[in-house]
């Protein structure tokens, strides 16, 4: 089939083995599959990422980075087939996404990040049949695709255990920092204070739910909050990857306050342990989305609830993912790019 | 009033002011106080302590150094006198104990720690009238002067949200150590496995409750526990304060882990966030007691319910303060030391 796929940190285009349906595995056809900054990552410090997997455990020890591998995690595709002796969950012809997890002899395969579980960046795809979802008929390919990227920050929403008497702030509004508010939002939780440098970032944060926006550049999101009435936040998410940022945190907080540790940093963080005792801290730390936060989403993004067609800026075909991959950040960036594999 | 004193890094005994209560202050004679692990850290590295809480905010940034304090935060005393105005909650002679909170000015100085709130190792102490809890009469001064350190264990285990389901750990048998493993017996939380170096700790450890001991050097208490069935632990309350143990529990524990960072390190710990993140990991940042811990551990002393009187070596005057200071650490130390300030 024609994907495209990394190998020695470069992206190509061309061949790669078709993908065979073993049992308990569909084969999908690929049909839109979102762009996410860990595929970025993976292009400049992929060795990084697999030698800390090796070294402290992680999902993604497994990576052989000098064969290729297919990324695209935030995909949905049409069912073709089955392997042998599947229970066949979902008909032929229905559209699918899931959580990007094969399970591999007795393992946990990242799909996407696995020389053997090509992603969505290719013309066909093999899911666990035990973690597909159904898309609902008639719902656009790309907002589907956004599934994946939104249960992720429905699960750091949660993973904070938000209650009434919070005032959370989300700092960082990529598409992690959204679900965030999205999740806070359909919770009711309340209101909600949102951080970030990039002016269009914090309409985007308004326009999922935020109810006060921050540049920190002009103010303290950590002081009492005029315009709510003098409320201060208590319950942090950092979905911003920044080193140093935790500590940061640690240091600005109020008493009694708790994180949500959701962007991920390589390399070890330096924190005062001392000042998070002195004021009773707790931290969440989030990884990513579970099945009930997959349904969430699409249950979500289906019934029209929030705009997530807003996340998506270009459509590309896979001949355009390299040079997307080294345009994805920056202030003016789309949140989402889309990729439709069927294509080059 | 006679008391021992530190100054410049030195404990002396002589005359210092004697305290004369305020509004909503209580003139106690103290009767007993335990000698605490912070008391040696203060005169080894006061400095430090004091310029980290100056620098990123904590209860010592007012202690001036360069002048002479009176320490002492475990004690119990006979109330003298009220200063003028005050409420009077307990009666003159009754004995009385207290979180080491006095409230100055709109502001919490820490009792023992600040240059104008002696603590117990003088002849006099003044308390505030809103904290003092009285001891129950014919109860041993020396048993209710481990109502404090027995308090910060019983905070340490509550901060962690124990529940049946939990398996906890208790690394590090002090007084800190031994406090959580009775909370957690008191909450009916078990089987407890608990971790020490020290042959004589873990001794204390089963007398306090623990299921199972285990000597690191031996074995590591994060595998599944033969004698328990096969059970891991999964809720890890860091009593030891040891620098690079929060990382090493973070690298061990199990998937979903829960810890209680308990232990005081002055200096940043380096933590890897990946890691904790792709075991969702909770990190509960623990401190000191609040008034519903001091009540909890001095009911609990005065029912008999646990041998607190196995906490207890020798019991000392004021000159022999700055030798038990000396001494105190090490296998063989007992868990507290007492200090009457009557005596010299």
């Amino acid at each position: 089939m024609k994907a495209a796929y990394i190998l020695d940190g470069q992206v190509s285009v061309g061949e790669v083995p078709d993908p065979i349906p073993q049992q308990g595995q569909v084969l999908v056809r690929t049909h839109s599959c979102g762009l996410c900054a860990s595929e970025a990552h993976f292009l400049q410090s992929g060795e990084q990422v697999v030698g800390l997997c090796q070294k402290h455990g992680g999902p993604y020890a497994g990576l052989d980075l000098s064969r290729p591998f297919v990324p695209g995690h935030e995909y949905v595709g049409e069912v073709i087939d089955y392997g042998p002796n599947s229970k066949k969950p979902i008909r032929i012809g229905r559209k699918v996404t899931s959580v990007p997890i094969m399970r591999q002899a007795g393992a946990h395969s990242v799909i996407g990040f696995n020389n053997d579980c090509p992603g969505g960046f290719g013309e066909y795809m093999l899911l666990d049949e035990d973690m597909v979802i159904e898309v609902p008929s008639g719902l656009d390919d790309d907002l589907a695709a956004m599934t994946e990227p939104l249960a992720v920050g429905l699960e750091h929403a949660r993973r904070g255990l938000p209650t009434n008497e919070d005032t959370p702030l989300v700092i960082g509004c990529g598409a992690i920092g959204l679900g965030v508010i999205v999740g806070l939002k359909l919770k009711g939780i309340g209101p909600i204070v949102a951080a970030d440098f990039h002016a269009g970032r914090r309409k985007a944060a308004l326009k999922m739910g935020a109810d006060i926006v921050i540049d920190p550049r002009e103010m303290s999101p950590y002081e009492p909050i005029h315009d709510l009435g003098g409320r201060q936040v208590n319950l942090v998410y950092e979905c911003a990857g920044v080193p140093g940022l935790l500590q940061q945190i640690i240091q600005s907080v109020r008493f009694d306050g708790r994180i949500v540790m959701g962007g991920y940093c390589m390399e070890p963080e330096q924190i005062l342990t001392f000042s998070a005792q002195n004021k009773r801290l707790t931290v969440y730390f989030a990884g990513g989305e579970e099945p009930q936060d997959m349904t969430l989403a699409l249950n979500t993004i289906a019934d029209g609830k929030i705009d997530i067609g807003s996340w998506i800026g270009a459509k590309i075909g896979l001949g355009g993912i390299a040079q997307a991959l080294a345009e994805m950040s920056g202030p003016e960036a789309a949140i989402r790019t889309v990729v439709d594999p069927r294509k080059f």
